[in-house]
């Protein structure tokens, strides 16, 4: 149970949280610009001292890029579970400068939201907690848990200096789960915990025909079009029903069960609203799920592009020699990317007639992840997003994937809950990125109502 | 009949005919490069004053870009048919430079060819036609019919000019068949009449999906892929036995004679040979028909170019925003190029599924072109080509197409017959173009039979 005094700190102190949040938000830490680098520095020195004031021991650790920072709560004890909490400090670039009302690291105020780049991404988010865990220490409360902060800066261009630290680190980050609040929730009525996420595996199909470019007249009729050949493939990789047309393809998709789908039946969904901001003229997917399934719990392959012949102006009369495609598998659980890509790879060479050269590349793969909906953590969760923002929490996947996800579970070896408070049109990425206030005040709550939740789920 | 005294004529002149080739030859008249203006219009005034030498009337004609030279026969005879010579004298770019075995511009005699840019592509064979009526006229021979030269400068980038130029000079140009020598014979055995080419007609299909890239994580499995909605279109357009999959499609293609058929199957053809050129590991084309009927009697659809989403380095998991295709259609006699893209655009219309936008853009299109083979025209310039070459002659058709040739029939009303003196290795618009000194001669003997031949064929 989280003590009264706990939740009263963070009321009495909302101004001040506030106060933090815009100071936070005022340092350019652009990590894809190296104009930037110091404001990296300045920035990891901020919230490790931050952390400081919160009753946290932080630790700055050099990268050959950006510092990444780890705090703890004070006095470890090894009968209680742990717990870290991951966010970053870096943000995207603010470019286009123009399309935003105001200057991107001023953070203004408009009604309830504070408009600033990163805001939401993901510098309010991880506040949030430490607010929350602050909260737990100066009112003098006995956390149920230890808590191990982990800030990194290079998020947003890759996380290439963590992926170095993870496997290097192992023992101070050894932990029973893994908080992550980088993503979001349908509306603040709706809070949600994503349990599942999709993986990815991208291959390239190259289809070769004639030792170079022919002219179409003096030779077309006589052999095979690669470009032709290709469509022809790829046509064939989806049926009518928009199933993926592979053997064994859907083996290993685990089902949704009843549970699941009347949870994600309850998550807002306007199915015109959803169609006019993709700006599609109709919806369609794979028959008999729902599009919030067919998103985020269904297999999915796509062509990423095309290449081939000719693509400039007017007309240019070629068989061209070859032509290519970019593809992405989008899996779920329990797809493995490597045998989801051999399923894809020999039909599209069975496909493939004798006529041309079939070169398949296989490029980056990631596995699709899940946490048992059911299970102690996820209902924690779900009671800790009840209590903090007031309404029933709901369970969610997301279609994406979050590539750090899988590096937890490589190397901790332990699941990760995604608690997101960032709201549809906060603009993450996009010019006038916004977070809300309330979100970032039920946050709060959310996150100091957590601890004791999830230490009673480990505890089971 | 040729009278003797002719032949003998072109057999005593042959050193000087080699002289005058390589001087013509000499002129870099290269009408895409504005460097070489000053040589086109020094190259136009060679031909005329050759032309008078042979003993016609030759008249310059200024355009916009390159002179076009007219030369006539002296004392016009209204009694008599009237027949055009068209040629052009303008040349490629002869880059790459490094690629040449001696420079472009100076002719290098090798056993029995000459090496030098532009002189089998069109200088040579226009000039051998020059040569036989100078043979007519120096012997005092009376020739059957009246000849119009036409030598124009600008074939080689889209004969702007004389497209202006023929339906001002209707009168001018009126004759009874116009002869064109500027295509190619299998082997110097083989002497052919070009009877057939094929038409073209182009477009350009664009299908529109989200109103951007959309993040195939997040959205994908909700909506259809443009490049995958083309893939399916355009896959339906050629069924398993190579024929367009389009309905009525092949109504009006006039269907191969047995006499035609038995004509192609004279041509030389090494389909192993054939294969091995083209670089492919297999021919393919539409069932029922051989590799030569199929790549100049036979419709084809193709597809010059595609082009959707990201087409760089590495992967960018998206659902691209659109997707689209360039193709060309090669037409037949008698298909129309309005009547063959109306059908194919119903098809592809009929094919595409509602959930996407699709836009249409119609391209150039050009009539397909066929002297009748057995009428006698045709047959009389069969009768020449076997007087000068020595060999039975063949009637062949070519899979691409000669613009001009439909030139004529719009302007003139008349046929043109393709009497072509290139060999199959004379690297037109490639380096190292030669002309066989063998064709040149063989060409000139042809020429000088052909005026009577065709005379006769016109008064019947």
């Amino acid at each position: 149970m989280t003590p009264e005094s706990v939740l009263d700190y963070l009321k009495s102190h909302q101004q001040r949280f506030v106060d933090d949040l815009c100071d936070y938000a005022r340092i350019p830490s652009v990590s894809a610009q190296s104009a930037h680098t110091s404001d990296l520095k300045r920035c990891a020195d901020w919230i490790a001292h931050r952390a400081r004031e919160a009753g946290l021991d932080p630790e700055i650790f050099p990268t050959d890029r950006n510092p990444i920072i780890i705090a703890r709560t004070p006095r470890n004890d090894p009968r209680k579970p742990t717990f870290v909490v991951y966010g970053h400090y870096d943000v995207q670039p603010p470019e286009p400068f123009e399309l935003w009302k105001s200057p991107p690291f001023e953070p203004r105020l408009e009604g309830r939201n504070v408009f600033a780049r990163g805001i939401s991404d993901n510098k309010g988010q991880h506040l949030a907690h430490l607010n929350a865990v602050e909260a737990w220490l100066k009112t003098g409360s006995e956390l149920p848990c230890n808590l191990t902060f982990l800030i990194e800066g290079e998020e947003e261009v890759g996380s290439g200096s963590l992926q170095r630290f993870l496997p290097d680190h192992r023992k101070e980050l050894a932990c029973d789960a893994v908080v992550v609040s980088d993503n979001g929730i349908p509306t603040l009525k709706h809070p949600a915990l994503t349990y599942g996420l999709r993986g990815v595996a991208a291959i390239e199909v190259r289809v070769e025909g004639p030792g170079r470019d022919l002219h179409s007249g003096v030779f077309g009729g006589t052999v095979d079009n690669p470009a032709l050949v290709l469509c022809q493939i790829l046509a064939a990789l989806r049926d009518s029903r928009g199933r993926i047309a592979v053997p064994g393809y859907y083996d290993d998709v685990a089902p949704l069960s009843a549970y699941e789908r009347r949870q994600m039946a309850k998550l807002p969904f306007d199915a015109e609203k959803y169609r006019r901001f993709l700006g599609v003229r109709a919806l369609n997917g794979e028959r008999g799920f729902t599009p919030e399934e067919q998103r985020t719990a269904r297999p999915t392959l796509e062509i990423n592009g095309l290449t081939s012949g000719y693509q400039g102006e007017g007309s240019k009369t070629i068989i061209p020699s070859w032509a290519s495609a970019k593809l992405t598998l989008r899996l779920v659980p329990n797809q493995k990317p490597a045998k989801a890509i051999a399923a894809v790879v020999r039909q599209i060479r069975k496909l493939c007639p004798p006529t041309v050269r079939l070169t398949i590349r296989r490029g980056h793969g990631g596995e699709p992840y899940l946490v048992a909906p059911e299970g102690a953590l996820a209902q924690a969760a779900l009671r800790a997003l009840k209590a903090g923002f007031g309404h029933e929490a709901l369970l969610a996947r997301e279609g994406g994937s979050i590539p750090i996800v899988s590096d937890f579970k490589r190397h901790l070896k332990v699941d990760t809950l995604l608690l997101g408070m960032a709201l549809p049109d906060d603009n993450p990425h996009s010019p006038n990125e916004k977070f809300s206030l309330d979100a970032y005040e039920r946050g709060m709550r959310m996150s100091a109502h957590l601890w004791p939740e999830l230490s009673s789920a480990c505890r089971r």
